[in-house]
């Protein structure tokens, strides 16, 4: 099997190169404790565990450090904390406060997402943390630059994927080989890995982990409503559509007039915002209200077609029953 | 290996489940005796083996024939003819001449681009003809017809690849399984196939074969001029832009004009139309002047770092050299 004594897992020190994808509200303690328990690695999103949106700031702080502990409570095995790296001042107060919440409770892999910080590398490496790093839209610039500033793992996006989709439009495919050819430090693969093909497919192409998101939705543990899952269960390619020039929907009463406005060339509202401002992916996906938002997946979910537990599901993407 | 003894090679009638596609002037008889020698199969494109525009239509009609003839003389092993069905009456006078050439030369493979058409398969069908598929932008809905139709092999088409990009955006990692589940004739991949990563990871994915463009215009035979050749070669994904809606080039100073008028909202010209005018891929990638065309291509070039010949290419990319 290609998985395994790979250096992705000594690096990571989990059993298998797989990392669930922090899915910012669809995640929570009994989630990512299930995933580090099967084997790959489980990671709290910002809004893990939570269904209402937070007062302020310390409010979000003070969830997280509750989640974590949860998650301590249930696991053993190593698990991560995203990181977000999107703002102009990434080592701001708010997450130095974050890092530091994370290294108190003894957090060891960080999942970046967005610009490879050096302040924010640095501080991490001071506390002997992983950095798994992922940029939004990855480049060959891009790519290095993290390698160089200290990253572990780097993780490579192709325009497959769920979620906020990179601004150049190179799929899985084309993306992985390319990525994995500009750096020395293992690439994983993410965007559109839904089944045992997909994994062995990112394998093939010189990936040597994979980052999984959507297809971790739909199993048990996970929090989004019983009605999303079966919804993605139910639904194929035909029924997507683009809301914004990012992002991907389910079509939803709120994903048609979003998409509406984003194929109109005279719309003037920022459609990102505008989903922002609805709630992001939280009222359809964790709350089942689907005519009020988003349901944000990978373009290749006419492959999901049950909703397994977690274990069950690493077990089959892995090829597990297949020895 | 993974492609022997296969039912495509059993249905296409030749060694390796390789074909090369069809890419307009970017082909000639040389070329195409060359790859169906190498065991895939060759395919003629609808303006194989000439550098000038035709002066009517019977000029095209008169130079398939000869380059057909050509091919034949070159190799005793199975070709194919690309057949464009993209017009509203697919089966016009025009196309009914082309066929007939077609049948009279003994062409025995057709690779049909577009929409599927019961008038068009049955003709072929009572010439014993063999149909290999593919939509521009494939769905479940119209692999499945083509399937009823009677084609005997289909190809998915990602977003991933060179040529005029399907109107909608799913990358190669992901529409392969999808249609690979929707049908129950073989599908092959295509869409940024250039190395054995690639092609390891296209069966991976399900696809029982792959078709191959951008990396066979990088070979000694191709007609491409050199100068193109050797600017793809050291070109990468960081120099592709997209220059219509539905088309990509690596940057050019035609190719500069037009990515700016399709980022620009007040742009009214219809951009593919704008680059047929141009004379399409003729001008850059066939007579090698950069600045006045476009070069289309995949998005992973990055990985393609020679110009082997035809024979090389295909040991390599099938690893019959691992062996």
């Amino acid at each position: 099997m290609e998985y395994k004594n790979s250096r992705l897992s000594a690096i990571l020190k989990i059993q298998y190169p797989l990392i669930q994808a922090p899915m910012s509200w669809i995640t929570n303690a009994d989630f990512v404790a299930a995933v580090s328990e099967a084997g790959g690695l489980g990671v709290l999103g910002p809004h893990a565990g939570y269904h209402t949106p937070p007062k302020d700031p310390q409010e979000i702080l003070d969830r997280v450090r509750l989640e974590i502990r949860k998650v301590k409570s249930l696991t053993d095995k190593p698990f991560g904390l995203n990181l977000l790296l999107l703002k102009d001042d990434p080592l701001d107060d708010f997450t130095k406060a974050w890092l530091n919440i994370a290294f108190e409770e003894g957090v060891t892999h960080f999942v970046s997402v967005g610009n490879a910080d050096n302040r924010v590398f640095n501080l991490i490496k001071e506390h002997d943390g992983i950095i798994i790093h992922r940029p939004l839209t990855a480049s060959i610039t891009n790519m290095r630059e993290a390698e160089s500033l200290g990253a572990d793992v780097l993780v490579a996006t192709g325009y497959d994927e769920g979620g906020m989709i990179p601004t150049r439009a190179i799929g899985t495919f084309t993306v992985v080989p390319t990525m994995v050819d500009a750096v020395d430090i293992p690439v994983m693969a993410t965007g559109g890995i839904n089944d045992r093909r997909g994994v062995k497919a990112a394998f093939a192409l010189g990936a040597e982990g994979v980052y999984i998101g959507t297809r971790f939705i739909v199993t048990k543990e996970n929090p989004a409503s019983e009605i999303t899952k079966k919804k993605i269960v139910e639904s194929g390619c035909d029924d997507i559509e683009f809301v914004s020039p990012k992002q991907r929907s389910i079509r939803t009463q709120a994903a048609d007039i979003l998409g509406s406005l984003y194929l109109n060339k005279e719309n003037t509202l920022d459609l990102d915002t505008e989903i922002s401002r609805l709630g992001g992916v939280r009222p359809a996906m964790l709350e089942g209200k689907l005519d009020e938002g988003i349901i944000s997946v990978n373009t290749g979910i006419d492959v999901i077609r049950s909703i397994p537990t977690v274990k069950e599901l690493v077990i089959d993407l892995l090829g597990l029953n297949e020895e």
